[in-house]
């Protein structure tokens, strides 16, 4: 057990994932969360057959290697709304019929963004709610000497839907070096645990999705650990 | 009522902080967190007669306005140390004594960067646990429409002190529309309150300050609302 990581810290907003390209994580497991709704869609994917997912940071990324990747689908939002001739939008919903073997391409505002972030870590992880329980299982028997947690947020800020994401996870990997926001992170799940959909809820993307009539999707996103996935960026990109 | 404050934001960061000087602030109420130990040793420093606080970035700043105020004593740190020929350094307890009447000239690490990243806003005030109930009473009659909550961190971090200092803020400003990062102070803090001097003692900056012998000041800084003041940078930016 002597390898096992030894530190966990957490990035809470896009202006701290700013700074990340310039910091070492080469020997770092990072993991994105972007609950509501970029990864708990790529987890949701994955669980139903997916063969592999491709984020990319703009539309004409996507567009670009859509002609490499023909039979890839297209996904992703714009401001939380389908793009114009893409397949599929951003909601886990729709990527549970039809998904078997496909590969897909996805860009979304902020989750693509922050998973791109940190692609010169060690590893980097997808990471949901609907996934964190096989995340802290994997970690806890890695040989890395940090753990980053990135939140994507929303726009520049910070999102609670991440942080609450945030903080199961450093909950079930006890006995790390818990960083400031590590420990902060981890008062706010403590708080919500009881009941994890009424904090997505209270979330500003939770209430933002309520009032589009899109509580069924903010309730599946909600779902602790009911997916024992993991979904790595592999060097070339993809998450699978 | 109606013009009582409708919204209060927490900038969690340094990074967040970089942003500020975009921000549109001119309706805004700031209350600057720096709590170990630049804050909390500007409230000490007022409350024990001091006649006005000028935070200021730079060391070389500090020495061009002791050209101009003469009388005024320079404190300060770097790396938690005093700076060379200042009278004091940044410890709360060297500015109990031989005060009254004094004004300070005053350069930190982070507390200073903030409150010069705010200083666009309507009233900018300089917070410490030590005066946070004075602070909540105060803008809790003020008919602005935002309150905006900094956490000064340290280097390029978030600080457990100054975020558990902004959710008690947080906590005894109720009614307000919360942003997701005042609900994560708020519930640091509701995890926290029944014992805030062990809260600074696990930051990372109390463990430093514990490691260094000075465990009296960390106490210090953790007296929740023991004065009754406020101290708000003017115009010209002296806090007073």
């Amino acid at each position: 057990m002597n390898n096992a990581p030894t530190s966990i810290d957490v990035v809470l907003s896009p202006p701290e994932i700013d700074l990340l390209p310039q910091r070492d994580l080469a020997g770092s497991v990072a993991v994105v969360y972007d609950v509501l709704r970029a990864t708990s869609t790529m987890i949701t994917a994955l669980a139903h057959g997916a063969a592999g997912i491709w984020p990319v940071r703009t539309i004409e990324e996507a567009w670009a290697l859509k002609e490499m990747r023909s039979t890839a689908l297209l996904g992703g939002e714009r401001h939380g709304e389908k793009i114009e001739g893409f397949d599929l939008g951003n909601s886990p919903l729709e990527y549970r019929e039809n998904i078997r073997g496909r590969e897909i391409i996805s860009t979304t505002t902020n989750g693509t963004i922050a998973l791109r972030a940190v692609e010169h870590a060690r590893t980097v992880l997808a990471g949901a709610l609907l996934n964190t329980g096989a995340i802290a299982a994997h970690l806890a028997a890695q040989s890395v000497c940090e753990i980053v947690i990135v939140c994507a947020g929303t726009f520049r800020e910070a999102a609670l839907e991440d942080m609450l994401a945030a903080g199961m996870l450093v909950s079930l990997l006890p006995g790390l070096r818990r960083s400031d926001s590590a420990e902060a992170v981890l008062a706010l799940y403590r708080q919500e645990e009881r009941d994890i959909p009424g904090g997505l809820r209270r979330a500003k993307n939770g209430r933002a999705l309520l009032a589009k009539g899109r509580a069924e999707e903010v309730e599946w996103c909600a779902q602790a650990s009911l997916y024992p996935l993991l979904a790595r960026m592999d060097g070339e990109g993809s998450a699978t």
